[in-house]
């Protein structure tokens, strides 16, 4: 959890910019024997691959996949598995228009980080962002679907809960609703609202926010460790590192703030012979370890910066200047963030439970 | 950033247990020729000690500091300046009661850790809360202070905005009342209202929740990296590690769900000389650097989990039980978060300098 | 490995001075249940302390350590044991004799850190070396103790192979005689010619180097990790870094380079069902992985450059000048590192059992 | 430097196997701002490319290297710089015969991690070594191609000092002969020497050993890190983590052992106004921190377990074999090992000029 590597006994070191030749990462520390194929990958970019609605951009990137090492033939069963050592994946920039870039690369646009890199290194590639696109999370995702093969009796799932000002119906929750609308989100209600709200963000070249919930059931008592390595910190971590993210909660969330602590405290009771949560206010998490229930986070995500309105901004030269933003853009990046929150969830449940593993057996 | 370390270059590593016979910690990669003495630490301890008002708990904790290691005496200035080598700090536990602890050796505390550690060690420390107890929270507050003065020209100030249902006014904003009631509010009539309603939760012997902000200026633009070392990734970091903590966000934080990307950006102009933003939904970081504006966080604080009236559990032998938890608790454990969360920022804010330097010089 | 921290899974976090307050250690990811008291550490700092022959020096140190926290009562066992939080650990500095420190204050003593620490950090504690002294390997020693009870099937034996030019004949080599003489060497014919020549160099005010041989039986095959957690290059890191110590070669070390490939690569037969190797130039380290064999490993101590002879050297404040050691020193700092080398060695074992426990289960 | 990371500040992480799709590394932390082009590290790859004369290998690889990321056009220079993001680097294998891999994929070669490697993950890539051939040195080369440029002011230059029983003569060292001859070896008439022996090895089909000496000109005093994040100590392992090496020392080395305090000790004078040593003893490193002298590490390294000579060995499956190795194999990896030890040279110091930069500014 340092420069661009993620995870300590499980990580995944990136690198890439938006329009450079290719991206791509380095898991490390993966356990052996794990059946893994490119396919097995493949089908967590595709739900974060650009152009699959009109409610995302419409640059198209195949973001193929390649694996590069760290997989071999496995005798016993004739497929191909980790064997334990680094797995490189790559994943080639082909989309790389030749567009005309003197527009961005003297102006910071307002919201995005060009101002701060440029400031911070003194160079940028100011090219789609460069290294600090949301290309980068297509890495993150790749990676992610290996953790999830670490942890096969985890299933972790993400759907957005809110977009704009409309949040949904939590009655109206249906986890198999998320794979029949473009937003991933589990009201089909909501989703029809979203759909006309978007529309009209979308033609007004304006953009909005919205708010990711992902769950990990299946997590058993014990992961996470004290206290510089919390679960909830290792997730906080993950998900503010996600781009455009602005807050992440746990549980209850900033609503603890409201409730008293009989409300808050989640009691326990006996049943099938082991304890059980009556709420789950916490989250999943006490003291920074799983507590056996589902471990919920959420985070906001904010309207995308790319805007078709003209706004102030400076240049690198010291001069005022105007900036839009036309192309091919996101009107709310949150809908894509839903695998990448995700994968940030599975990497860090992968990463603690080879900790957990290591430091108690 | 694992176990119980924080921080890369300006690294903290604690260790103790409430009720054992200190606790302490080791404060690594501190620059050398700084001017300290335990006097400097000492301030900011007595900010978080018990038993400043009413409003907290009436432990009896000294909470004074000795430094064992990592200064000695500077030939220029003949005071006590800082080596570069490792600064040993040690609190000794004295209020550790011989008291019975029998109801909470064989009960989980609902809404603590005692479940989750058991689960995860198989032994635990159950006196006071042992490892999860908030006291190592000490130990942060004096490796914070330290972080202070590693970078001199920032200033970081925390406040209390919300106690249980009872937001602040923002335009009553004002630094200099923070210091004046027991809240660390800036809110002069806020902290009348909270008066009222805490005493009514202390006697019912309930506790609530709170919402706790830290601002620090003078952070010049630059500090933080992409992508797993950014800066507000390391602020929610080490904000969620802070015990009892169920949200982090950053600037305008989950409020951005429901603005537009128009209301979002934040613009720029220059002024004298320099570019400046005209607002700062950012909360001073852009693309995990920080952008010269002022660094605007917020953390929730669940409301105390023990509490006077009883709750269900089990025990570790796996029957059900009721527990209520007497004697001296804060009702409002975020009160004493504030000088925490400052100094949890103050960590990041050091570590990220010095890395900064490291890199670019 | 980085600043003051050593390991990866299994932590050890070191501070203090020569003649500061107090040095100590935090020992962080030990696994729970182990059964710990004082007593087991003391017995291997007993071992390392000053004063236990006319060879080492005749300062008082009685180098008794507290656990300030990390261990608790067990239900089971009615014993101590480990909880899985981090382990404090405090040994008093009560030897520090308020001598006059006026020689080594200005002037930068040769062979020792005097010069590199000023150069680097502007400022150094001159007492007794301050953080340069071999007074900090009483805290490796220390967390050794604990790492050794981590391993509990791996023996971890130490012995001097070298006094100056004299080498042992290893086919005297009995790890009994060991404990009878003040040099932790097998061969007792050794220990007679050592005697007199080490009497002779300190009387002279001279010293004189040494080599140490450490053997970890019962490792099995598969500790360690490619490329850059080699087993062999965290054993060289872990041995590097003891004070005095100029080299560190595995198995057939630096004579590898006369071997022919015929006769360093070792064999393998099937004995009694499982591969047995039929000579050891391997060290019990291919690739970096343990390979079931003994590991061995040998590193050479400089001589100790606190002698009586006067030296060149310049102060602080750049003139030329001489110096020559009075006082209380080893004539040979080889002899005690041995239980040092032991320690190191016993906290890389126990940090990749872990992090192999982590990786593959 | 855990699994296939290496460094902290300056950091490299390593992937692929001998005959996989491709190799390739991640260099994180480089300062932005310096010229970088794929011929930079071109250079420095071709100095360890098989088959440069009939003493290496004559496996065909052209190794060339691309630049991924982390690179970009420069306003001010027109060139191409560092951006200060991550900077992929791959090298394609090309010359991946698809030959007949039975004989080892059943049977552990002696002297190879091809028993270790299946201990530990129960899979492993056979083919070539796999993850464990010293092709992942190439990664490294093309790393410390770019360490080189983040510290200008530093020459690091290595030499073949000894090959088999055949040590050079310190009298006859000549840098400029190291460019000369197919050995990197400082001694023409050792060059000639070498030339016979290494003739009659290579016929034989045996194999020898050989020590490697890599001299660091222009370190300032002051980098290197006490107690754990020494400079000797991350050498050590830097040096040790390469394929095949058996011992690394500094300076004096093993040969401390039969020296005195006196001669040992570098004296130090003042010469135009700044402390100058009599004598390099230390290697340039004195309490893990450099002290402005040249740094001077050599390492061993062991003959190529490949060899035509049968040998003993059992198989996957439990059984006595014997195994002979055909084919293109190095008669003294040692020769190849010189710009690879450069390399990891290169890489530490990068990673400490960082990191003292970042402490002491």
């Amino acid at each position: 959890m340092s420069f661009n590597t993620f995870g300590h006994m499980f990580r995944m070191t990136t690198f890439g910019e938006s329009h450079g030749v290719a991206i791509g990462c380095v898991v490390d520390g993966c356990p052996p024997g794990i059946s893994l194929t490119a396919r097995d990958i493949q089908v967590y970019l595709d739900k974060r691959k650009p152009g699959q609605s009109r409610f995302t951009t419409q640059r198209r990137e195949p973001d193929e996949v390649r694996i590069l090492s760290g997989v071999f033939e496995d005798d016993a069963t004739d497929g191909q598995v980790t064997t334990g050592t680094p797995i490189g994946l790559l994943i080639e920039n082909v989309d790389q228009r030749s567009k005309d870039y003197t527009e961005i690369r003297d102006k910071f646009r307002p919201g995005h980080a060009d101002y701060t890199y440029q400031a911070k290194y003194g160079v940028r590639d100011y090219r789609g962002g460069g290294r600090s696109s949301a290309r980068e999370t297509a890495a993150r995702v790749a990676a992610g679907a290996i953790a999830r093969k670490v942890i096969p009796d985890v299933s972790i799932r993400g759907a957005l809960v809110q977009i704009g000002p409309h949040r949904i119906d939590r009655k109206n929750w249906n986890w198999s609703e998320v794979e029949r609308n473009p937003f991933f989100t589990p009201d089909a209600k909501a989703a029809a609202v979203w759909e006309d709200y978007l529309d009209d963000v979308r033609k007004r070249g304006s953009s909005c926010g919205a708010v990711v919930e992902v769950v990990a059931s299946g997590v058993p008592a014990g992961w996470g460790a004290p206290v510089y390595g919390k679960l909830d910190q290792d997730l906080a971590s993950g998900l503010m590192s996600i781009n455009a993210v602005k807050g992440v909660e746990i549980g209850a969330g900033f609503g603890v703030a409201a409730l008293s602590g009989e409300e808050n405290a989640d009691q326990i009771r006996m049943r099938h012979g082991k304890p059980e949560f009556l709420s789950n206010h916490a989250g999943g998490i006490l003291g920074g370890i799983s507590s056996g229930q589902d471990i919920v986070v959420r985070f906001a995500v904010k309207p995308t910066s790319s805007i078709l309105q003209p706004r102030n901004t400076v240049t690198k030269q010291g001069e005022d200047a105007e900036i839009s933003t036309k192309g091919r853009h996101d009107p709310c990046v949150g809908i894509r963030a839903v695998p990448v929150g995700e994968a940030m969830v599975a990497l860090v449940l992968a990463d603690h439970f080879l900790r957990h593993r290591g430091q108690t057996g």
